[in-house]
């Protein structure tokens, strides 16, 4: 059996005349077939290959670290603002659905409850109701957990657990005005996944359901596209609850439930898991728990991932995001945050839940130096020098953590 | 042999549990992989299939009229304003050269002149004089020919020789700094592609080299990416100038030299094809050359690719751009372009060459109705009713020719 290749081992095999022969591929195996593409780093020896669900992903971009985490590379989040699909990272809690209810997308069904007219809506209903595009960035709330001393159990995560895509949907508000309205005192939005519970388990302990504070409703969406395309089974298709400015998990995948609610979901991810507890103490309803995101930047280019620099003008590029409202400011340095300079903002502003491009020409000299970048939001909110520790190792958000370290001759 | 599957039957075949099997796809060839695909219309019968260096598109968002001239569907567009570079339409004028180009994108060579110290640059240097990430309607000049009614020669585009991507590259404006300044006196930038001219042609005849005004160096980039992905051969790659505003064939792939000139160039692309010609006559110098594009809107959803509108509420949407400056006004008929309303932009604001998504909900009884769009642009200037004819089928922007015939039941 073939496996499919991927899309840069693709696009080096085709040539202008006839056609490639792809027969003798067979048995190199993915991690061969990665070592031969032009553009991305080698995969490492024994480096695993992508699941089948995310088959059609770019594997040349991609750190497999288990069938439902997979990260992007530092060096493959290109400068064009939004992260192609094929690039972007994927986090699953638990095993994806099957595939089978994304192939008939306009049928899947979201109830909807604490509202004035608790109902139901096909996809092809929602669709109906209203349009948005929400240009954001995707994170996971573990992202740059590696760098945690107290190494906090689950997925060792770099920068690559994050991407800026554009999600397209209806408004929630305007389902909840098709709805009749939110009840009265209503506190939280509660979301359900729609993944099947195996037999035998309390449903509590495995379901997906998150609740966010109401005010997330005003720029939250349902959505069924991702960057122009259907949204696929990876990335929470047939229809997805898109809660922007907050970290992944809030934004539930297969969205089967939407719930306006007075109290928070009972299911453990929301009463225990994904809260801000102190390192050596388990999760618990009296902690913070992990919604919005703080301000955060990180240089990609160049990056410890590449090799060797060449001395002279040296042009530093990255990513700054603001969280909770656009970033403002960014600044770089090329001596390990002992001095800063202005960076420049490039590339178009998509609105306040995406991140900037970022560029800065330094001349380096040849040597070790330690790039960092710092970035500042609208609100006046600073990313630290210093994560906050935690349990499990959230939200890490530090610029020295995600400071590289790079070698010029 | 097994054929590379497309990205959507990869993507339906995908299961959450074990391996699927591929290998009894080979005998199916690409019409029969297309139409077992999920979210997207059936390819008809016979419909040709992708040739090999674009084998990694997205077959069934896809009309292949020939293997240099590939066209999105109406109905494939999307709605998140960028268009996926597996769904962007393809147009060369000549067979592109061997993907080898692609291979090592950093050593590719630009020859510039007209400048005060003319030089040349691998793409690797480029990389450390500037970056910029620049959204923008990339449009082939003949897009909409189809509807001329005196049948120009050349390939019937309707609507999906169009994409909305963004490049990302260096600013021609801190080439010309690093190459010692514009000579004085020059008036066009001219561009020369990479295409290998055949031995025993005149060069004229076959080379793609094209001039635009000197006004157009302000906003124009030399791109090595497109969508956060290297650039790849079938839109240009390693190295592509970017004239945004202008029609796609202003834009020269594989650009080998940037020159600044007095004269526009010497090659029949430019001397007699792509002028303004009238209806029985051939292209001269004295006619217009195919430059600026003018503001165009037309709607992709719902559209007469689609079979059956519901009655009832029925959102209408589609893209608007302006041409040489953004969008600012959308109107949208229900009835053949008797009445209007104004429609509302939705998501973001890439920036004045890009497109708008726009959105009208409207109630719609059973019966066939008449959608059309119309937009003006920031500059007043307001889409037309009627094409401008000439002979070869170029810019047409009329809003009857682009209006959709829906049936509602």
């Amino acid at each position: 059996m073939n496996e499919p290749t991927n899309l840069s081992r693709r696009r080096m095999l085709a040539s202008s005349g006839g056609m490639v022969a792809l027969a003798g591929l067979g048995g190199m195996g993915t991690a061969a077939a990665q070592s031969a593409a032009p553009a991305a780093a080698p995969a490492a020896a024994g480096a695993k290959p992508l699941p089948e669900y995310v088959k059609w992903k770019n594997a040349d971009s991609l750190i497999v670290h288990s069938a439902n985490t997979i990260e992007t590379k530092r060096t493959a989040f290109g400068s064009s603002v939004i992260t192609p699909t094929d690039r972007l990272f994927v986090r699953n809690n638990v095993a994806p659905p099957s595939a089978d209810i994304v192939k008939d997308p306009d049928s899947w069904t979201l109830e909807v409850s604490g509202v004035g007219k608790p109902r139901s809506f096909t996809v092809a209903e929602l669709k109906t109701l209203g349009l948005q595009a929400l240009p954001m960035v995707l994170q996971c709330s573990g992202n740059g957990r590696a760098w945690f001393p107290s190494k906090p159990s689950g997925t060792q995560w770099t920068v690559g657990a994050a991407g800026c895509v554009v999600f397209t949907g209806v408004p929630v508000s305007a389902v909840l005005e098709a709805a009749g309205g939110m009840t009265d005192g209503m506190v939280y939005m509660t979301s359900t996944g729609g993944e099947e519970i195996p037999a035998g388990l309390d449903p509590k302990t495995v379901m997906v359901e998150r609740s966010v504070p109401i005010s997330a409703v005003k720029d939250a969406i349902l959505a069924w596209e991702i960057n122009g395309e259907p949204l696929p089974l990876a990335h929470g298709g047939p229809l997805r609850i898109i809660v922007p400015g907050y970290t992944g998990v809030n934004s539930v995948k297969y969205i089967k439930h939407l719930a306006f609610t007075k109290e928070q979901s009972p299911a453990n991810i929301q009463q225990t898991g994904y809260r801000f507890a102190p390192v050596g103490t388990k999760g618990a309803p009296t902690h913070a728990s992990i919604w919005e995101m703080p301000p955060k930047s990180w240089i990609n280019y160049p990056s410890d991932e590449k090799q060797q620099v060449k001395a002279g003008r040296v042009q530093i590029s990255g990513v700054a995001m603001g969280g909770m409202s656009a970033a403002k400011k960014i600044e770089v340095s090329v001596n390990g945050g002992k001095d800063w300079q202005p960076a420049t903002f490039v590339g178009p502003d998509l609105g306040p839940y995406a991140w900037r491009e970022f560029v800065l020409s330094a001349k380096l000299e040849p040597g070790t130096h330690q790039l960092a970048s710092r970035t500042t939001n609208e609100a006046g909110q600073a990313q630290p020098e210093e994560r906050l520790e935690n349990n499990r190792g959230y939200i890490n958000n530090s610029w020295r953590d995600h400071m590289v370290s790079i070698t010029v001759v």
